[in-house]
């Protein structure tokens, strides 16, 4: 049986877990320099940047989503958006990943957020045919920018 | 003289001319369904969903820019995001647009955001090309899919 509840503070570990299962899945694990204290911070601190809900499969913890508010200035209303979506690769082709997607769905649609949106790797074909079959439409004319590092700080200081 | 600051609930219908200004150069006008009174509710209601900045070229408001706050997984932190950046096409070419983009890269310093980030139309090439020179890094591999109307209905109530 599939359920699926709002993470806590003490989930920052299995959260942290997730997060490294999911970058190893896309090849970026290189770029994963997060830890528990930071995520208890960030999640569940003062201001909390993003929320998280868990998976689980007859009570085992096998999945997790990321998601925050972003804001539409054409609809002048807040979106969701979903940062990360993860399922243990062992556990995949059971409807869990669907299970998380649906919950957020409804969040959104309680919220009133007219628009549920998240980014996917171009060579992750499988989860592009599935978000398809779901109605979701890519924005394909649409590349997002980055600025970090010594060229923010540059910027921040010219 | 170029000025910036912090927009209020009585610069709402500004903040609609220009979100109309901006559709209107991405040749998407048809999708601005906001008015004064969503954009009140949104941006200075119970809960914000966007701060929005204002510029003034000695003292008569030239364009804007509307960020929230994303958040990285990998990092564990909050970013900024950039919603939308637009000067007046009339007052383009004196330095506007990049006052603008130095504010918010200041606003992520302070705030102890790595990341500012934000989407391009892939045909706005002078864009791209300002953005390119400031170190900003295309995120090419990533294409956002979007969910939304019917779609989004059908699989919250799945």
């Amino acid at each position: 049986m599939i359920t699926i509840r709002k993470a806590n503070v003490d989930d920052c570990p299995l959260i942290l877990e997730f997060i490294k299962g999911l970058a190893e899945f896309e090849k970026l694990s290189h770029l994963v320099v997060t830890d528990v204290k930071t995520l208890e911070q960030s999640l569940f601190g003062e201001r909390q940047a993003a929320e998280v809900v868990l998976a689980f499969l007859d009570q085992r913890p096998v999945g997790f989503a990321v998601f925050f508010h972003n804001f539409s200035t054409f609809l002048g209303r807040p979106g969701v958006y979903l940062e990360d979506l993860f399922v243990k690769p062992e556990q995949r082709g059971q409807g869990i990943g669907l299970e998380l997607l649906k919950h957020i769905a409804r969040i959104a649609l309680e919220r009133g957020c007219p628009r549920f949106e998240w980014a996917v790797l171009d060579w992750n074909e499988d989860a592009i045919r599935f978000y398809k079959r779901l109605g979701a439409e890519p924005q394909s004319e649409w590349t997002t920018y980055r600025l970090s590092g010594d060229a923010l700080k540059k910027l921040a200081q010219s």
